[in-house]
């Protein structure tokens, strides 16, 4: 393959099959394989082949690539497995909880049943001026 | 303008204005804003102007599109807030945590400094056989 390796990448690995997978979907520039450490059971990771990171410098096209074959993934766990919700996550930098420097989309299927809490708690802002003094920073910074 | 909107859903609202967002990006088809209720502060909600729910029924270009936005946001926040990583979380769901059901992206800025605690436990499959078992069922329900 003509794309670009990390040759220590653990994903690159995979991708090579220098490291075993459970491959769900591939195609010559996406792949989808089994997180072996499940949050719950049936929880897929989806990776563009070439080794890109983080989200922020991933070629746009290689996202918009990926983000289909993570709902094709996310239809297929809701029919497959018979899920009740799915959860999509990216995490980019170690403060995120992301492990593995190749961008990667977490798909995991969701169940009444399933005992993975998130925790996901609402802030506020302190006044009406600290949003807007958030939101200029981050809207001057729009490229 | 010719989209389709859901007129309860509160994210068409705030696309029609008649719910005030602060607003940080938007075009003809992606609206950028800021959650009120931010996990971190600078936590930034993505989604189409159309009313579409949930991913796996949202149109695959309208997913492109978003998560180009996404990207930006995320960049942004990088160089406006000088954040130290970015967290995108997507769910789909009652069971995964959705509260409006009309698709949106959370793209969540992350500092060393922040009290954001995930919640992210790996679990184990009981046997290689098990973990076959759901990949199968997922891999025969991809279309």
């Amino acid at each position: 393959m003509n794309i670009q390796m990390n040759t220590d990448c653990v994903f690159c690995k995979i991708v090579k099959g220098e490291i075993p997978s459970t491959r769900l979907y591939e195609d010559p520039d996406v792949l989808a394989f089994m997180d072996i450490g499940p949050v719950v059971k049936g929880h897929v990771l989806v990776i563009p082949k070439e080794h890109h990171n983080p989200l922020m410098a991933t070629p746009s096209e290689i996202l918009q690539k990926l983000i289909v074959v993570v709902q094709q993934i996310a239809k297929a766990q809701m029919k497959g497995l018979q899920a009740d919700g799915i959860n999509v996550s990216q995490a980019n930098g170690k403060v995120a909880g992301q492990v593995v420097p190749h961008i990667h989309f977490h798909v995991i299927p969701r169940f009444m049943t399933d005992d993975y809490h998130g925790n996901w708690l609402p802030r506020k802002y302190d006044s009406p001026q600290e949003l807007d003094s958030f939101a200029n920073r981050i809207r001057q910074a729009i490229q």
